[in-house]
């Protein structure tokens, strides 16, 4: 594996757009993904839980991310989310996903069982990358236990990255608690980790981890793209603390139709503030004090572009 | 809806087999309906979670329904498991086993997002029932909150059957909690409700239910059977307690591999004891050691069936 095949920086998991029949709007996504580039994104982890990807079916994902390609979005900048419930769909995206030459995939463990053991996760995830069978496969192992409610624990890291060094290359953490993050980096540096949300960049670009994969950089691109580019320089604390600030107004509501407000105000869209069942829009009284807040931190989606596209 | 399209009596949720290659094998699957329902098997809830049916992808799932009727099966004794995480999924699986003709669907809720909305699972329910478009569609809640972590509540089975009441007939309880089931009997007198384990099967009939659709009824549909049909009469506590007993045994141990255990010896096929990843088989000891607490018991697969053929 060369080092420039490796994903760093800010991630963005893309919301996905829908029409009123609950479709996905393909035309939306890739307008979406290609502003997130142009606001410096890193990387797009399409099909994550921010983008009710689990809402969707293999080939409505097959088809998006299709879309996307052809829609001229360079497929090594995609680190598609493949993991879901069954081993066969699981090796069916993915397959499809590294012959697409996406730059990796994000992997959920099944998630249906619970309390299943690490030796039956280790199992779950070696029959994929044996099925796959693809020396191109990169696999970053998505840990999000407050939603999965399987986790991804370190001796399951240790056994996977001892039988597929060169495929198991990271790991997002989304568990929220900074303790297993600094855990992860500790004991096992050089293992690509992300911080789930960009709360933690800062702590974890100074641990030595990757970055961040963090569904507010739908919205923030720009502003937590500047705390990666200058962490190292005396303001990072100020703008750590200024995308904190911003990512805690938007968390107070349900994240993702909060995004999806935020989004469809941008792009005076109304369409984005579709979302599929089980998850539900804000109601008029939520999305109007929501944007009420943004306003009050001055906060507009594209403020960071020129700092980012000065840089 | 006619009374004779119900479901009632011991429903068995039953296992799929898989060959070496962790691929369903149709035969073997056949070939335990049919013998689930020689034994008094009242319907066959195929695709459940003892079946590992999210372990499998729709395709897999259609190809074996498919197979089964085509072997056979009456289409109107199966109640498979059509919920899945994806709207698109469920509405396809739904819609395939309605045209077939199954005599209904056991519906998981979108089991991926935790913590949402009655009014978003509502929703959900809502859009499959109305995009399948089927006056056939009977469809029975799955409500097995240990599992899927997404409870299906009182106030939303009120809110569905007052929509849909000729589609929204029943509910499966797998909670493990008798008052919860208690509290659905007493609340929705005439919907068809299920104990999730033998284990309730007595105090369940006594208060209005339907039945029981439970794992074990793998192993011991016979034994199980009999308490539905003497339920009434004076033995009815001393069957309970036999199977109570049993149950006890087998759910001390990772309750699909160890059906699957005794379906092997039974068969005396060692192709049973496959589980899809993240399951696990027991290891040597376990096997032993179940069989031989299952022989103490003097249990064995069919030892009922003189019985039920005479009633």
């Amino acid at each position: 594996m060369t080092a420039d095949s490796n994903f760093s920086g800010v991630l963005v998991p893309v919301l996905t757009p829908f029409g009123s029949d609950l479709m996905p709007d393909s035309a939306a996504f890739i307008e979406h993904c290609r502003w997130l580039l142009a606001q410096g994104a890193d990387g797009l982890a399409i099909f994550g839980t921010t983008g009710e990807a689990n809402s969707l079916s293999v080939e409505e994902k097959i088809d998006l991310l299709d879309a996307l390609i052809d829609g001229g979005v360079p497929a090594n900048r995609l680190i598609p989310g493949t993991g879901m419930c069954a081993l066969t769909d699981t090796v069916r995206l993915t397959t499809h996903a590294t012959k697409q030459g996406c730059g990796g995939v994000l992997m959920l463990p099944p998630f249906y069982y619970k309390g299943v053991s690490d030796e039956g996760l280790y199992a779950g995830f070696s029959e994929v990358i044996e099925r796959v069978g693809d020396a191109r496969l990169r696999v970053y192992l998505y840990h999000i236990p407050p939603v999965s409610q399987v986790p991804i624990s370190l001796n399951l890291i240790d056994r996977l990255i001892a039988s597929y060094p060169d495929v198991v290359v990271g790991l997002k953490d989304s568990s929220g608690e900074w303790s297993n993050t600094r855990a992860v980096l500790q004991r096992f540096p050089g293992f690509i980790t992300f911080a789930g949300s960009e709360v933690f960049l800062l702590d974890t670009l100074r641990h030595g981890g990757a970055g961040c994969i963090t569904a507010t950089g739908n919205v923030n691109p720009g502003g937590i793209r500047k705390v990666y580019e200058q962490w190292g320089q005396p303001q990072a604390d100020a703008l750590q603390a200024r995308i904190t600030e911003i990512r805690n107004v938007i968390q107070a509501y349900p994240m993702i139709p909060a995004l999806k407000t935020i989004v469809s105000n941008f792009y005076d869209d109304p369409k984005w503030l579709t979302v599929r069942p089980p998850l539900r829009c804000l109601d008029n009284t939520q999305s109007q004090a929501l944007m009420d807040e943004m306003g009050a931190l001055a906060f507009s989606m594209d403020s960071n572009t020129a700092c980012v596209a000065a840089s």
